[in-house]
């Protein structure tokens, strides 16, 4: 059932002992939402835990909070359109149990029992703000730094096109209530470990391009994974570079995976669809950013389906 | 003579016939808040026209208003903190008789005959915001296009330190007005050129640590313009790109001229100060960006003397 916000906080007002799930290989926007609403609920007195399918990136782990002790009682999942995006092990013990879902993907399956979604807003987290504002909770320095790690790492630092005047408005209100924007953009978008560095320059020095240089591939393999001492966790700021070169209106970073399979992620400027793109090939995503995987057993045949299905979109 | 805002308004209603002085090598702060306040001037019925030391970046094309044809009467300077940063012509013909001056560098030199100085604003387009506000201009979408690129690009789009809350406000009324905040910030800070990208993986390839990865430096030379294409006009992107590695607290570009000699772009990270480093070197700037000019032979001299004098200070 779809809800409004008014009654999500009524909900979470009426309920207790929560555990609320994040969505795997997390990202700034389900830890920060997840984090921050968590600290807002026990601010109300309640006990709240966030679950996560895997170990924190290092890079987020100051948005950590200490585990509580209870016995689960009330599911609460943000920022994930699709159980099948809370990873093996949190979809199979909580798939059929989500009592509330609070979303910000058009995509959203509508899984939960109540579901909230608003697509209009940049990021899970500028839900997150004006749920905890109509639950009448205080934002403390925690809570905001939390919220505003959600927002600006879901629009690159206000960079994106789903950036709304709204956006700004409750980020200067985070920054009111103490937000450490600089520091925390510091940390988010101008620091690289020296491995990702490496496997950055390994990445880009093998950038292609396709039709009259409307298409850029990127391609990072295990074996640049190796050289570079880099891991799949901290790949992921790859993706945007290609698409950033002057005449691409389609990057694409294509990813082998530990197991040998492929993942591609899709950048775009309009007017290509990236998820349009990705739909056909069994994925999906936004507009302009969207992934999917791809089944094959050598990276020419990855790359040669995925710029076969680009030549259709552009 | 210092005024605060209130007078600025009164002084530009009452006068007409402006040329606007913006800084040599222009930035997005010092075109978009011009272009933006003629723009407003104009819709008051003034003539207005602003003026640069050179020709406008490409990047900076789409800030450009035409050209009026009048006798000029009032000079105003716009993000102009010192008569020597307006370029030897604009410096020759205008230095001493500009009649007022709307800055917001704290370093701000006082030389125009009025000067508005606020060094809380993030950008001179913050003030600009405000000046037009108060002079009881509606904001178009063309001001506001100019007046966002200011404050977007003079904060690293909303990433520096410099950001306040007042600064995402004026940015929320700004795409209010209309501003194309997403377009805006693609060209802005989404966009490489094809050579600019290929220069920045040369120099990355050679990136060096010393001092235990406190210190990187990447060198760019002649011969990695040749090889890519690019040229001196496009490289200002790279300095910030080794501070970016974790662990790093001074990173250095030193870059080959057209002459020979070489010019190094420090950035740091505090508590190392960045213009200590370069005023040891005959240079100077701010705390965490600045440069100076190294007159050897030879990358290695220069590179050497570089990593010398770096050593003092961390």
């Amino acid at each position: 059932m779809l809800v409004n916000l008014g009654a999500v906080a009524s909900y979470l007002k009426e309920h207790d002992n929560y555990t609320i799930l994040t969505h795997a290989h997390p990202d700034g926007d389900t830890l920060g939402s997840g984090f921050g609403l968590c600290l807002a609920l026990r601010s109300m007195g309640k006990k709240a835990n966030v679950i996560n399918e895997e170990e924190l990136p290092r890079k987020f782990l100051y948005l950590d909070v200490e585990k509580q002790d209870f016995e689960e009682q009330t599911v609460v999942a943000v920022d994930i359109a699709d159980t099948a995006l809370m990873g093996k092990g949190v979809e199979a013990e909580y798939a059929k149990r989500v009592d509330l879902s609070i979303d910000h993907h058009g995509s959203n399956r509508q899984y939960a029992a109540l579901n909230f979604i608003d697509s209009a807003a940049a990021a899970a987290a500028e839900i997150i703000v004006e749920l905890v504002e109509l639950m009448g909770v205080e934002i403390t320095k925690d809570i905001a730094d939390r919220l505003y790690t959600g927002i600006s790492t879901d629009t690159g630092c206000f960079r994106y096109a789903n950036v709304t005047p709204k956006t700004h408005l409750l980020a200067a209100q985070l920054m009111g209530y103490g937000a450490d924007a600089a520091k925390i953009n510091t940390l988010m978008f101008e620091t690289k470990t020296r491995t990702y560095a490496a496997l950055e320059r390994l990445a880009l020095d093998g950038m292609e391009f396709y039709y009259d240089g409307k298409c850029a591939i990127v391609t990072i393999t295990r074996d640049m994974f190796a050289k570079s001492g880099s891991d799949e966790t901290e790949c992921d700021g790859i993706a945007a570079l290609s698409r950033q070169i002057e005449g691409v209106l389609v990057g694409i970073t294509l990813r082998e995976r530990h197991d040998g399979t492929y993942k591609a992620s899709i950048r775009s400027h309009d007017p290509v669809d990236a998820s349009a793109i990705c739909a056909r090939l069994g994925g999906g995503g936004h507009r302009n950013a969207a992934g999917c995987s791809l089944p094959y057993d050598t990276v020419e045949e990855a790359k040669a389906k995925l710029i076969e299905t680009v030549g259709e979109f552009i």
